[in-house]
């Protein structure tokens, strides 16, 4: 049963409207990873300081300093710090979004200028760059505000914002600037709801509650003092890439086993309530077929599939640097090689720990080798994983929103990637963080002909609205 | 003792004047790789052409046909077929030689233009590219014939000359015009003379008698349908990456020996003269050492070094095309990697048997490991290894040529590469080929800095022209 109350109804009716303001919002292309984009990120940034100002909230736009990009110094986005209501009888509510984008070109295989939202009529898909991630998600929060005053309800709770543009561009600054405000402008937050996701699939809602941290590391070899020819050197000297590839095997199995020792041990063990939560969830082995464009699952069972993304840690090789890599064929000895993994990381691992493992087991593996090349094993970047409890009411607001707007109880997931913002509300505040996805699993945020279903634009707006009211409702 | 024959004092002579010839080739960039050079190949063919003829060589340029490079449909360059004397009573040398060259930019780090020729008083080294590889020892041949004629000497052989000038490009049509004139131009040849190689130190001369063979393989591993983000599908799917390094660690052994069952058996035995041969070789680990730019080398030994390189197969692995190569880090599971490995051959391996080894040994290996990513291996390209008797008087000549000028006798040496041609022109003549190199081993043939010794051209020069003095001595 949909939600009936009049905000609700306003967004509803009001749709049209709602979605020129996204189409609006998308044809700003505010690429935050190009250098020559970068004027487009400020304007995208004034627009929203604007647009939410115009809804009567009160924003600050915090600028973040300088970087160094394509060889320019340009200036950071701002982050907007927003605040909407300021009730002490009400809880606080910070919300997250980030106002840049991804990289697009209609070149790169859109079927539709990129920059500009485009409906398709039949599927009632929105497609732009942006439209799910994550400007859709942004305006359905200013949605809610705007159908609140118009339809002279009282907001539920005090809203905070914390809205980026750098998200996909490593959200240079932020860090630093939510713990300098955790005890500023973000010290009363009750509770943190970011929606910056996806549902897993393309019919459930999820909520979800985890995520997997990362150690990404680099190993190094080196030998020669330049690339070599292998008629002239083949069979004279150790090369670097065959003791990579004799180490790189040790890692993991084809199966997706980690041979790192140590590894296994530190994973939290899985509890009957956990493992169910995983089989309740809609979704099949043929989906993620489907998703992956292949017959190459590891399990045939669905609970097993989707525990190896959402809560083991996993080991890929992603690729060599420095080694012959185009097509065609050449006949060198690469004289320095960097292989690259990462292992996704779940509770109770911590990037410092694997990074402690990896080290020791890889150099005790290279010196089994007998080379006299060099070996270097670093990592480059660690990330803690993260996992929320589902009993908080935080949580439960979410859960009764959902079903309320799409008549059935969420899927509780955790992601298998990283939203590092997400840690850092969490560490900063020691409040109970939320992601409540807007967009479903097909909408192909970071590729092309990135879409938004015209009901989950609104819909998606409603959830938000309803989460909020729900937290009134709810004790601490 | 240095020739004292007539036609060598007039080369010593009159050095300054063939190095301004040099010079003048030198100037000419016929690089013949890069489309838009195409015009200065066909210009340095002519140029060359012109100059046989001014030295009563009789010429034919030879067409052809067209090939497609860079996009474009352009003439091949000439191959020029020279004649000089058809007195039945003498033997009949076949000389080969390449007026084309690698490319080269001043901003590739060179000290000096490339395409001009620099003279360094102190040291007496040519700078320039071609200057060794192939310019130099081509008009080595021609100031053999014009010392003859200045100096009023009969030639003491009748030359046959084949000029290509795709060498570096993978001779492309050279094959069939030499099998289509085997029976025809060249079917009288008594011996083939390829001045195409290097010492292998910077000393010694040597002459070469063996060259490895190659079969170069693509191992294509694919599964999902596109690139996959790791944090969403690690631990979900058979990443092709993982298949592959495990079936890669199974190539090669980081000590040199090759895993693959049977190819060890192939390998010709080692006798205790070929043995003997390797341990009088004028060079040392150390200069491997220096040559590789690091202590890399396999073994400690020079004979066993040396044999690594020129009497034994080796494997090296190349890279890998379809993965992660840039600096920095991605979290990509690719979705469909080639990897790239070669053999390097020798007698009495066979391209043939090596295919058929690897591709039953990589497959079986790829079974083991139950992965559901489709694998298959290819031979990209394979040439036979080639041995040549250094009995003959093609080598007896060659020898005694390079005790006269150098005062001692060469090195015999085996290639660890290929040189393509010299197996065309052994196999399509049935006669013997002899590789009697100019240059030294630092000259930089496809390096910056190509460089060719004064005195490496000029006794270079003589000593061709001592060899086909010698070689009308021997008996055949």
């Amino acid at each position: 049963m949909p939600s009936s109350r009049p905000f609700a109804k306003w967004i509803e009716e009001n749709q049209d409207k709602l979605v020129d303001r996204l189409a609006e919002s998308v044809a700003i292309p505010s690429v935050s990873g190009d250098a020559s984009y970068r004027p487009e990120v400020h304007r995208m940034g004034g627009w929203l300081a604007d647009t939410l100002t115009g809804l009567g909230v009160s924003v600050k736009s915090v600028p973040l300093g300088k970087q160094n990009l394509d060889g320019q110094e340009i200036d950071l986005p701002p982050v907007l710090l927003g605040e909407y209501g300021s009730d002490p009888k009400k809880k606080t509510i910070l919300v997250y979004g980030h106002y840049d984008v991804q990289p697009a070109l209609k070149s790169d295989g859109w079927n539709t200028e990129p920059f500009s939202l485009s409906e398709d009529k039949e599927t009632g898909r929105f497609y732009g760059r942006g439209s799910s991630d994550d400007k859709g998600p942004i305006l359905g929060w200013l949605n809610v505000i705007e159908a609140h005053t118009k339809t002279n309800t009282e907001m539920p709770v005090n809203l905070k914002m914390v809205f980026e543009g750098m998200e996909e561009s490593g959200s240079d600054g932020l860090e630093e600037l939510v713990v300098a405000e955790s005890k500023k402008f973000l010290s009363n937050v009750d509770a943190v709801c970011i929606s910056d996701n996806y549902w897993l699939g393309t019919t459930s809602p999820c909520i979800t509650y985890g995520l997997r941290g990362l150690a990404y590391f680099q190993v190094s070899i080196s030998g020669p003092g330049a690339d070599l020819h292998s008629g002239v050197f083949g069979g004279m000297v150790h090369e670097p890439m065959t003791d990579l590839f004799a180490v790189f095997s040790k890692l993991v199995t084809p199966s997706g086993e980690i041979l790192v020792p140590g590894i296994a041990d530190k994973v939290a063990p899985l509890t009957a309530e956990e493992k169910a939560r995983y089989e309740v969830i809609d979704i099949t082995v043929a989906d993620f077929e489907s998703a992956a464009g292949g017959k190459v699952t590891l399990s045939d069972d669905k609970a097993t599939t989707l525990m190896g993304r959402m809560r083991y840690p996993s080991l890929s090789i992603h690729g060599v640097e420095g080694a012959f890599s185009a097509a065609g064929a050449k006949t060198v000895i690469p004289a320095s090689v960097r292989g690259k993994f990462s292992i996704r990381l779940v509770p109770d691992l911590t990037p410092q720990d694997v990074n402690e493992l990896v080290t020791k087991y890889l150099n005790d593996e290279f010196a089994k080798l007998g080379s006299k090349n060099t070996f270097k094993v670093e990592m480059l970047s660690g990330g803690m994983p993260w996992v929320a409890s589902i009993d908080h009411w935080n949580y439960k607001a979410g859960t009764k929103a959902t079903e309320t707007v799409y008549s059935k109880t969420p899927d509780f997931t955790r992601e298998g990637g990283s939203i590092p913002i997400t840690l850092t509300f969490a560490d900063a505040l020691g409040k109970s963080v939320m992601l409540l996805p807007m967009g479903r699993g097909d909408d192909g945020a970071h590729s092309i002909n990135e879409k938004l279903d015209r009901s989950n634009f609104i819909q998606g707006s409603i959830l938000l609205g309803e989460y909020l009211t729900e937290v009134a409702n709810f004790a601490e």
